[in-house]
C-alpha cells in the first residue's frame, strides 16, 4: 500500500475515501481561522450571495489533504510538504456534503543533494455527493525514497 | 480601515497583528486534518528530521489569512475567495511561535461581467518571532466595489 519516491510514476492515480462536513464542523472551523459572516453566522449566510452557511475553502483543502492521508500511499514515506499551487475553489461546500478525491502523480523530481528523498507533485481533484467539482489543488509532498535504493 | 476594490493600489501594504501557537492547539489541528506523526506525536515529532512537535502547513496557512481578517482591511468588501498560489512552507513553526504578517497587494483585477466587484491578489509574507520568514503565499481575494461606484 505504502509507496516510496521510486514507485511514483507520473499518470497514476489514487481514489481517497469520503468525509462528511457537518454543520457543526464548519462553524468551528471558520470561528477560529476564517470568521467571515458566511462562515460562522447561518442567519448572514443566507443573506449572502451563497444562500446558506458554506465551508471554508481552508477547512475543504486540509479535509481533502487528510483523505489522501488516509489512503497509506505516503504513510511510510511521506516526510512533509512543502508547498501548494493553483489551489481553485470552484464550488461552495455546505452542511450534509461529502467530499471525496482523486488524486494523481504530475510529477517526480529526486532531491538535487540528498539521495535519501525527492518531491512528488499531486494534483488533487475533490468532488461533492453529485460528482460535481468543488475542489482542485497541487501539493507538493516530500517522499523518501526506499531505505536500500536510498543506500546506493 | 475597511477598503473596497477601487481603493486597493498595487504595492499597498497591511501589517497583520500577531498570534502564538500552543502545543495544544497545533496537536488538536492536526489531529483532525494533518494526521501525521511529526505533527501529532510529540515523541515521533522528536525523532524526526524537524527535532519536534511542529504546525501543520494547513494551520499556518489559515492562521495567517484570519489575521489578515482581524486587520478589518476587507471587513466591509470581503466576498469569498477563489484561490491561493505559490503557497511555500519555508521554515518549520513550533509550539511557542508567534506569527505576524506583510501583506502587499500584488494585482487588482476588475471582474470581466460582473460591475460590482473583482478581484485582489495578495502577496502574504509570514514571520516568525525572529523575523524568519516561515510562509509566503498568494490568495485572490473576491472583493465588492463600493456600492455607488457599482451603481455607475
Amino acid at each position: 500500500m505504502s509507496r516510496y519516491l521510486d514507485d511514483f510514476r507520473i499518470g497514476d492515480s489514487f481514489e481517497t475515501p469520503g468525509v462528511t462536513l457537518t454543520e457543526g464542523m464548519i462553524l468551528d472551523f471558520a470561528l477560529t481561522y476564517d470568521p467571515q459572516p458566511f462562515h460562522i453566522d447561518i442567519e448572514a449566510a443566507r443573506d449572502s450571495q451563497f444562500g446558506g452557511l458554506i465551508a471554508s475553502g481552508f477547512q475543504t483543502v486540509a479535509l481533502v489533504f487528510r483523505l489522501f492521508m488516509q489512503t497509506g500511499v505516503t504513510a511510510a514515506s511521506g516526510i512533509g510538504g512543502s508547498g501548494m499551487d493553483q489551489v481553485r475553489w470552484l464550488l461552495p461546500v455546505r452542511p450534509g456534503d461529502t467530499l471525496r478525491a482523486t488524486v494523481e502523480v504530475a510529477e517526480v523530481r529526486p532531491h538535487p543533494k540528498r539521495n535519501d528523498r525527492g518531491a512528488v507533485r499531486f494534483r488533487y481533484t475533490a468532488r461533492n455527493q453529485r460528482g460535481e467539482t468543488v475542489l482542485t489543488m497541487i501539493c507538493e509532498h516530500l517522499i523518501a525514497r526506499r531505505p536500500e535504493a536510498a543506500l546506493r
